[in-house]
């Protein structure tokens, strides 16, 4: 199944709507390397480089750096180059602005600017300090707005609920991902203590980005992650994959997703190897043990920080510590709201409809790392199993 | 040739000696997922996922998100883990700052404190409108500062001109690229027409990191661009590299760099087909002329937008329109300072030790793309061509 058009001009009215409600003029997104907002895309499915005004009378106007590629995948009002404007941001969302808004004012606008007078223009809540002051500057006639739970907290629980076509494209995305776990899984068994045979991390990173681009996806999600058992104990190893051999001992992890029709599944495998130590062996034990745990305990209604503090619990009644967030949602990028992660200062609910990893994790510099991760959707009465990952013992 | 702790220890020593100059008691750098920040490892080692505080009577305090890779890789006078935070950037600035500042002056700062009484803590000039202000909420005692030009303009200064080691490794780095250019026209021209086989987008990508990490390279600087005829008409396709077939008629665009002891390179093949249209024959003559045009210019003394000047009237004077810069600094980064943009309101001087490239590139819906990138060392006279990229024609 496709996001058609409908999808993406329904997502927009929503926007619009959104604004109108709040007394806002326009917003306006930007996408560049440096700051990303996948928003963009969600918004109109123009993949990356550009930003993206809405207004609150439903017009949009997408700004890309290459027009080429915005014609090809815009769904858009209006497409403007960047080129235009010197491809400087300040300059474009001045002229954009004041040219698009001036004179023009609905009916819910004018109860609000009885109030205060003035049109509003609101900016990214990631805006940089430097930009919001320059906006501020040079724009004139408007006010600036940089909200924490403005335009970005929106689409944010927008994208943090998926659609029946995203649930539809995360189980084909977890089919794949699947296929890849079993075909990776008879790859290592196979060849990791084979006669003449050295598996490296590059080895895997490659197989898992094939497999991924012969099965139609975009490719993967985010650097793929292997470090054998002399890097595992690192959460993100560094570099993510090495030319180092794979062993048929200790504990190597590989962390990876894929990428399908912009969305990205996220899965991690422990591969345990033989003749394990003692500590080895509670590490894994423990992890599974989490991992089911944290899997029974989703819902709707509870705290997102609740599964958390749960494991840490868990693992701190066995005396370890886990360094990083229990799991996250994941979308158009791998980390995306809500954050699974106790103490958390304020944690979402958890909703039907949301699709979230769980990735309970422990390291130790001398026994190296193991990490089980999956993804899983919420459903009305608790949850659904996505991706089957798992420990495999060699 | 590798980086040593001493020339860690210098890049930090001279990082102090520049706050305390300014009147600054302390900056904090940070670098994580959506705001990178590779001065941390320019001035640390240390490679990803932390917050770096350097003082300016020296000290130096890195809070990693990782604490096992921390131990591995940092040269730094203290090592916090995050997580004593919380894993919370706010509660870590506030902690770290009131606890290693309070009481402590050093005689110059008396001096600028005496002006207008209070420490200050400077945060990078990318930091978040919203952060900023939950900063100044959130830390008593000391002025926030953030400027366009502070700590962030210091160290972008330092990174632009290359040392004596960054140059070495420079002329390694260059040296494998090459290799890889070599290579990579060697497999294309023996496989894209023969029998039953088909070359692809992916395989080239693949072939690339491969043999970047054969030559014991950290991989690739950045995911590298392959777009066949059919896509090369975008300047950044999308996705980088797909399961499409590479042709042996019309414009192939190959861009990429491989990252060598953290610098990376940055260059971009054409690969020119057979029974090129005229327009094709013309863009490819135009921008081989940019490209030679431009790397003649290319001295200390004249501005860094100056090239691109030159290269803009080329193209309009035969029509064509370039939506680009015409080329960047290179290093840790695979866009740094100098930008070489043309109009630009404020460019830099081309200084010696600088390592730029040269990507000219023209773009057509229908004719496809032809772009030509190789890496320049600015030296006394002139520059030094550290790559040998170039338009191969099948």
């Amino acid at each position: 199944m496709d996001i058609t058009s409908e999808t993406f001009l329904s997502r927009q009215k929503r926007t619009s709507d959104y604004l109108l409600e709040e007394g806002i003029s326009a917003a306006v997104l930007k996408d560049f390397e440096g700051s990303r907002n996948s928003s963009i895309r969600y918004l109109t499915g123009h993949p990356q480089d550009a930003l993206l005004f809405i207004f609150s009378d439903g017009r949009t106007i997408l700004v890309p750096w290459d027009m080429l590629l915005a014609e090809k995948n815009a769904y858009c009002g209006q497409i403007i180059p960047y080129t235009d404007y010197n491809r400087n941001f300040i300059k474009a969302a001045a002229a954009v602005a004041s040219e698009k808004l001036s004179g023009r004012l609905l009916p819910q606008e004018k109860r609000k600017v009885n109030e205060d007078s003035r049109l509003k223009l609101e900016f990214s809540s990631s805006s940089a300090w430097l930009e919001i002051l320059s906006l501020k500057n040079e724009i004139s006639g408007f006010d600036i707005i940089c909200r924490e739970k403005g335009i970005d907290g929106f689409l944010d629980s927008c994208r943090m609920i998926k659609d029946s076509v995203e649930i539809q494209i995360y189980r084909e995305a977890s089919a794949v991902t699947d296929k890849i776990i079993d075909k990776l899984e008879q790859y290592i068994r196979k060849n990791i203590s084979a006669a003449g045979k050295i598996i490296r991390e590059t080895d895997i990173a490659f197989y898992i980005e094939k497999l991924a681009r012969e099965e139609g996806c975009e490719g993967t999600g985010f650097e793929t992650l292997a470090a054998s058992s002399e890097r595992s104990w690192a959460i993100h190893p560094w570099p993510a994959f090495s030319s180092g051999a794979v062993h048929a001992e200790g504990l190597t992890i590989i962390d990876f997703g894929i990428r399908h029709k912009g969305y990205t599944t996220d899965v991690t495998m422990t591969i345990a190897g033989k003749n394990l130590t003692e500590k080895q062996k509670e590490m894994i034990s423990l992890v599974e043990k989490a991992s089911f745990t944290a899997e029974k305990s989703l819902k709707p209604g509870i705290s997102a920080s609740s599964p958390a503090e749960d494991i840490n619990l868990l693992f701190k009644n066995a005396g370890y510590t886990m360094p990083h967030s229990l799991g996250h949602g994941i979308g158009l990028d791998v980390h995306e709201a809500p954050l699974l992660k106790a103490p958390s200062g304020s944690p979402e609910t958890l909703k039907e409809g949301m699709v979230i990893t769980l990735e309970p994790g422990l390291y130790d510099m001398d026994e190296g790392g193991v990490r089980l991760e999956n993804d899983f959707l919420i459903t009305k009465e608790g949850c659904e199993k996505l991706t089957s990952s798992r420990i495999v013992f060699l």
